[in-house]
């Protein structure tokens, strides 16, 4: 089995960024580019991203280095001039990056990251941070998306088993934290990134005891007080039933039965019933975790149908975002050498120069942005800061818990239209006349 | 930035993996247990799946190791037994794994691998095999259905930047070259995998330029005979008349140009006027290169329109499976010391018992499979072959040569209508008689 590692990670690149590189080495065409990364347009539903990916993208930047294997293979493929994998061995990005801080809600057109580099350096990194930041962002935006559909309850992350490989496993974990999600199942995400781990029993553990209620009991047993019973392996009514009776022999014992999750069937429905049973009982306070093919949508759907859940394992749709599971997003040359350049493909059109996003506030909200030329003085909250000044972080990178509050202080700004779920306002992002002049 | 590696792999798991295995252990519950991990259901138009990351996941079980630092974050978060801890300090997987071989179409309900082991270390697999085996043959799939649809022209992987984070770029490489693509652009899965690399040359190469006409002069300067000009950054039909310009000056210099490549647009229309420009010009030999939101839909309608063009890049779409980025894969429980067990959950129902996939064949083409149990004389094509005992990987694991070539070989063996694009018949795969008494 193969890992992205470190080393290796400087060849995680689309071969035609090094072929190009190659020959503006050689043709020393190296003038200061500058380049753009951001989302051509949101996908369906969404009013908003959450942007995220960001730190990972600057780590990458600034440690980028090719190691003797890695050059070795580039050499053995003939596709390359000797110059330029000389070049390569001391490679060093000495640039400058401005990017917006994760957790910052952005909108169409609107640059993420700006690259200001040696023309050879940057589009040497456009493959990564596409790959990066795209997917971080998309998970961020979805888990907020999941969270505002379950209002106030808590969404816990329970996708590592459907994301799109290892390393979406883990980043898709951090940046549905970050969106909002309660904590996730992921161990290794809490460990890496010091964020809470929560899970309950899978089916298997019912099916391998003899019956529901000695698995049940083997549950309370080991795992004691606010434990979770998964009720739906047989029927959910009967595991409601089989619930109550050892909720009791929890009770003779001092203990508290946490909750029970359904997993399968019209958690709407079974979720009422459950609760009545229940609450008949005396145990009101056994929570009701629903889990089981669940997005934003179906979360909203059963807000209004107000089911009695306290909170929701949400996984598949989240982890890989399955109803937009890529962003158009895009890195492009909007400047070289002090000039504003422009690419005119059928549905295609990118904004020139070097950008800056002004983001206009009134009373607390926000209430639209401007897309102008760096320089400009436009007022409001410049949006894209200086983290990397030649080739080093200059930027302190925030706590996890710092993003995530940011995060949500973001969402709580936007237009309540603009964060609708389904058929969103269009968020006001006008372009400066200073950006007009050049377009 | 964050890497999963061969060490921090074990916590690659849903928290509830481990807290049942250490119910499991305390309780001295470890008697042999058989899981199949199986899809319940094929996504929308899929008449069936290609196998893939099987050889990943023997790999990952054969090297499962619970490292210091591992160790030490479990006993931190205080959710263990110490007896526990130490046991997974010791861990070693000795159980046995059958698997289908890469590259082997499978069906519905169908196990892909099946595991016996003692159910502490069964348990502990269950989240890695799924994120893996899943998206490895989501990926192999979509694949394989862009090549059919692309009938014999080749399909160059060009979705690293769209893949869900690092690992997904890597795999997807990998995939869907055994699915059937000609190569990737992706020189990491290049180096890892050894399959062929390729590239053209990005907007910002002809932006970096004064004028197209200098941008295609610098690509046959630098990169000779068979390159590519890009040309629809400004328009693709002047793009076509400046290229039909920078060959002739190649020709004139004893250099052929290779290709042109369009990005954006009406594909079949320009491609057929950009066809009509060339072959006007005596430039027969100049292929043509269509890329853009392509995926197996758009290439087929393609292929419909008898569109003039030699050869696709497709990512975006095909990278991250974008109809059905996700599979509905399950890892379940079907017998414990010797007996079948079986879930009744609404709609996801499970089989029991260890059991084989017998494949039918007349006439050198598929014709049904049967679920059986291992031990049934049902004759046919056991798919399900021994790869690991005792914990050693036993099989002799094929080249990426070979498992491309045998995932040639059996799509070429099923039913036409199985083959379909969209709306496909779907292939019988019944339950024997040893099965049934089961159910």
């Amino acid at each position: 089995m193969r890992f992205v590692n470190k080393e290796n990670v400087s060849l995680l690149v689309d071969l035609y960024e090094l072929t190009m590189a190659d020959a503006y080495f050689r043709e020393g065409k190296n003038g200061i580019a500058v380049f753009d990364l951001f989302a051509r347009s949101l996908p369906k539903n969404r009013g908003f991203l959450v942007a995220c990916g960001i730190y990972d993208a600057l780590s990458y930047i600034e440690g980028l280095r090719f190691g003797k294997e890695e050059i070795a293979y580039l050499r053995e493929s003939g596709k390359f001039s000797n110059g330029f994998l000389g070049y390569l061995e001391n490679f060093r990005f000495s640039g400058e990056v401005s990017a917006v801080p994760e957790g910052t809600c952005v909108f169409e057109k609107e640059p993420l990251i700006r690259i200001s580099a040696p023309l050879v350096q940057a589009q040497i990194l456009e493959s990564f941070l596409l790959n990066c930041v795209s997917f971080q962002t998309m998970i961020a935006t979805k888990a907020a998306r999941v969270c505002m559909a379950a209002k106030e309850k808590p969404v816990c992350d329970f996708g590592l088993r459907r994301a799109q490989g290892m390393d979406a496993g883990l980043k898709a974990s951090r940046a549905s934290y970050i969106g909002g999600c309660a904590g996730t199942s992921n161990v290794l995400a809490g460990k890496e990134y010091r964020i809470p781990i929560m899970g309950t029993v899978a089916h298997s553990f019912i099916l391998a005891y003899e019956s529901e209620m000695d698995a049940f009991r083997a549950i309370a047993r080991n795992y004691g007080s606010g434990c979770v019973f998964l009720i739906d392996t047989y029927d959910t009514i009967r595991g409601a039933v089989n619930a109550v009776k050892v909720a009791r022999e929890m009770e003779k014992e001092g203990k508290k039965l946490g909750a029970v999750r359904i997993d399968s069937g019209n958690l709407a429905k079974l979720s009422r019933k459950v609760r009545g049973i229940f609450d008949e009982e005396g145990l009101k306070y056994v929570k009701i975790i629903a889990s089981g093919g669940l997005d934003e949508y179906e979360v909203e759907k059963l807000a209004w149908a107000i089911a009695p859940i306290d909170s929701f394992g949400v996984g598949t749709a989240m982890d890989v975002s399955a109803d937009a599971p890529c962003l158009d997003m895009n890195y492009k040359l909007c400047e070289y050498e002090g000039k504003g350049r422009r690419k005119m493909s059928a549905g295609k059109t990118t904004l020139p120069g070097k950008k800056q996003i002004f983001r206009l506030e009134e009373g607390g909200a926000y209430v639209r942005d401007v897309i102008g030329m760096e320089g400009e003085g436009i007022g409001g909250r410049k949006l894209l800061v200086q983290m990397m000044r030649e080739g080093r972080i200059t930027w302190k990178i925030p706590g996890i818990e710092e993003i995530r509050k940011m995060c949500k202080e973001e969402i709580g700004k936007l237009p309540v239209e603009v964060r609708k779920i389904k058929n969103p306002s269009k968020y006001p992002v006008d372009l400066s006349e200073g950006l007009l002049a050049q377009v």
